[in-house]
């Protein structure tokens, strides 16, 4: 398999987390977002969105971060990433979907980019609105654990699963730009639980193969 | 079941078109957004995250609209929404998150009021920020659905699925916010064969109880 992806991206960094946690081998391929690598002919022909992550399965290509996970899991069922039952299956997604639906998309680079150059807002307010949407964010995410009999040592129990490789990277996104962190204890001791572990660990941003 | 929903939420359409495609009953609870009902304190009982659609099954209360979705079909399995092979699993998932996560978030109502309320956005600037993000959003739902095999009358195969129960809010918004569609050929040729059915024409907004 080869992932195209870029360090920074923290939706890539929620599919190296799955591989990692599945202990699947991969081609490391970075599209440097920042540069505009993405746009470049070579990858437009392989996708569609022009975005990262994309995994390549033999001839197949998958797109969107929760979609190459649930894949992972269905195609390498183990160890699970998500639980059997339907009601908790949608407990994972919907956790997840709070992140990759309602956090992520506001903060996207494109998005940031438009504020400042289509929009005329200034860095600082830019700056403002990111830290909005992650802090109230992750507000949501926190009251949905605490009130979750589901939650253990991570979002789902006591081993990491899909909602676990969305909630570090939007962590990690949170912390860079400064914001609040204080009113998510839950999602913090998750996030360390988390980072504890070596799939966590080694594929984050600075570990990766085009951090800079 | 019940569905606390929204006339005018793309969200709670989605929803609403997949248990008519499933056939299954409910009861409509309306959740008036614009009067903020979504914060009363009855709601955020039963809502951590104050959003629409909350699906409830007996006790038990699930959220997201994709995360719904994919409950109902693992409940109620015919017909089925999903495909079975996990490649095109991935493929309708991923269209759907093309929506669901580049698209949709943007445009929420929750955003463009902070848009113009707190980032002091014009309202001609929102529209055209609307417009953006459906029209550039649309076109990668376009180029996926042109250069893919697996489509047919809809985004998969010839029978209604998830991707359809999320392509056809997607143009209601858009064509509430007039923004371009002739250059979606393919996206408008499958919104109007779902049009044709009751499942997607009998839980369109205006065919709502709450609808004004």
């Amino acid at each position: 398999m080869e992932l195209f992806n870029y360090f920074r991206s923290s939706a890539s960094f929620r599919v190296r987390i799955a591989l990692a946690l599945k202990g699947l081998d991969y081609d490391y391929r970075s599209v440097h977002l920042a540069k505009n690598e993405q746009f470049k002919e070579s990858y437009a022909a392989v996708s569609a969105s022009r975005l990262v992550p994309l995994l390549r399965d033999g001839e197949a290509s998958v797109t969107q971060s929760m979609a190459i996970i649930e894949y992972l899991d269905e195609t390498h069922p183990e160890p699970p990433l998500l639980p059997r039952e339907a009601l908790d299956r949608a407990y994972v997604r919907a956790l997840s979907q709070d992140i990759a639906c309602e956090i992520h998309p506001l903060n996207n680079l494109r998005v940031l980019r438009y504020l400042t150059q289509e929009m005329g807002v200034s860095d600082e307010n830019k700056d403002r609105w990111y830290r909005h949407w992650v802090e109230t964010g992750l507000e949501v995410v926190e009251r949905r654990l605490v009130g979750e009999e589901r939650a253990g040592a991570f979002c789902f129990g006591d081993t990491p699963g899909m909602a676990d490789c969305l909630l570090v990277p939007q962590v990690f996104n949170a912390q860079r730009f400064h914001a609040r962190l204080d009113h998510v204890p839950t999602v913090m001791r998750i996030h360390e639980a988390c980072m504890k572990l070596d799939a966590f660990a080694k594929t984050q941003p600075s570990a990766c193969p085009d951090a800079e």
